[in-house]
């Protein structure tokens, strides 16, 4: 680009928006505001304007729009028809890292077809939450190509899909996937193979969610030195509730490359940083209740502490 | 110490020896050099002067006895009794994190009962491998006070002998565990609320091995900041047999504050680093075949790297 880009960018997200039945050994909740983009708006709307695609029920309680909207985050392209919003119900147990899915109802989500708005139609950053890759596919030709794409996908349509999940993936510019699924995707045990096979489909960069293990980056360059990042994720005390952690992160990573002027690999680390700043406080809670109470502040003092969480300073020794 | 510390400082070590029959899908070995101490031994001769006390049979191979004392590690304490050496016996399927026993023998070492040489006495770091925490003890009675002591332990000793345990904890400086062990031994998920219990009995320092995912270390600072450092492990393609990664990390780690004039935080923040790059090479074949083939060398390049895998600028975003 020539012109000075304007900041902070906007974004937009396209994905589920559904109500949550969770339960872990620290407490539970019903019928919580959930879903991929749901989640993924909370977080980006700390940092930027967002635009949000998804279908609800006519069951879905306007608080959650209302919330929503207070938040700076704009419904225009949130479809509410008549019927029942996506349902999902879960259990973890101590180990919060393997969630139980117990019932998931599609419900009007089953139709989902994206249409964008025309207002939403030149976004500067997108999100592609976890949906069909063919919608995922629907979506980019909705749009006119924006400064940086980025994808999340499941296991279900990695198993399901893969052809098209593939298609999807060598138009982006971005992975954001958990570790099973970048084994399972690329097919190999190693995960920097499976880096490797990913990236050399196309995007730049594919970042790697390892829950309480933190994330990690890899980027398409000659070296590991060059390619590889790590973020180790914000020590708690206590977690209650891991549902919306990933999508928090690309929230908080996509939130964080709002304001930067360009969109280079320091741009990506300082992302995967803001990443796992907000899913740490996602987890403190159940739904996104943790999100509801925390102001930006907050999210810059945790920031501040993960410099100091890798930082050694380098010895050197006299060596015969 | 108002004298000047002489560097490097010398190493003692106490542990098993012993041969090892090991599959991975990768391959595998038989009657392979084993052991904890001697693992950790190969790894610290690296860095300074090691001393290793521990047990073998009559039919432990010359040819390891020539092999540890080309690589400068004194052997004077290692005792040679009629008998067969401790024998284990482990697979490893594509998830390399969990080994299967199939056989352990213990063999001479069941009669382990350490006694150190007289010129082993006065060690500047002293490295109490895996073995039963009454030896554990018994060593720190034979040791005037070194400048740092550092234990492992296992699961076993965890369930079967967790009072003996704690009473050595409470005597060391540094624990150096895997996650799973630094749960059980203090009954909690959390992995911070078990750095806190473990941290509360005595040592400065608990060092957390999390294999794929590197190493934590936790000290008794104040807040998160102070307290909390990460480190991840190397990004590898191929890793064959990971046995022995966890006695190399702690090689390296003491191998590292072997050349540190002063053991603050600082120093254990590089000690890390250091043992999670030993620990890279050794998962790299069976045995200690990788450790063999390396130079002091490899070691600082892969030494160099890793402060770009954590490294980030911060950018200072200007907020109304």
């Amino acid at each position: 680009m020539t012109e000075q880009t304007r900041l902070p960018r906007e974004i937009l997200v396209v994905g589920s928006v559904g109500l949550d039945n969770v339960e872990t050994p620290f407490g539970k909740v019903e019928r919580a505001l959930g879903g991929s983009a749901t989640y993924f708006a909370t977080a980006a709307s700390f940092f930027a304007p967002v635009n949000l695609v998804g279908i609800v029920g006519t069951d879905f309680p306007q608080e959650h729009i209302d919330f929503l909207q207070q938040r700076g985050v704009n419904l225009d392209g949130l479809e509410i028809v008549e019927g029942e919003t996506f349902f999902w119900a879960g259990r973890y147990d101590y180990d919060l890292n393997v969630a139980h899915t117990l019932e998931t109802r599609l419900n009007v989500f089953a139709d989902f077809n994206p249409q964008l708005p025309p207002h939403y139609r030149t976004p500067s950053l997108l999100f592609l939450a976890n949906i069909a890759p063919e919608l995922q596919l629907s979506v980019l030709d909705q749009v006119e190509r924006p400064d940086l794409v980025a994808l999340d996908t499941m296991n279900f349509w990695i198993d399901s899909q893969k052809e098209a999940l593939i298609r999807v993936i060598q138009k982006v510019d971005v992975v954001i996937i958990n570790e099973a699924e970048a084994r399972d995707l690329a097919e190999t045990p190693s995960l920097l193979k499976a880096a490797r096979t990913i990236l050399s489909w196309g995007p730049r960069a594919l970042v790697v969610k390892r829950g309480e293990y933190g994330a990690a980056l890899f980027t398409s360059g000659s070296s590991r030195v060059d390619s590889f990042f790590f973020v180790p994720a914000y020590p708690l005390e206590d977690v209650r509730d891991p549902t919306g952690a990933g999508d928090t992160f690309a929230g908080g990573f996509i939130g964080a490359l709002a304001h930067e002027p360009v969109l280079d690999t320091n741009a990506l680390r300082r992302a995967m940083v803001q990443g796992s700043v907000v899913a740490s406080f996602t987890v403190e809670d159940f739904s996104i209740n943790r999100l509801k109470e925390i102001r930006i502040e907050d999210i810059w003092a945790r920031t501040k502490e993960f410099r100091a969480f890798t930082y050694f300073e380098p010895l050197e020794v006299a060596r015969s």
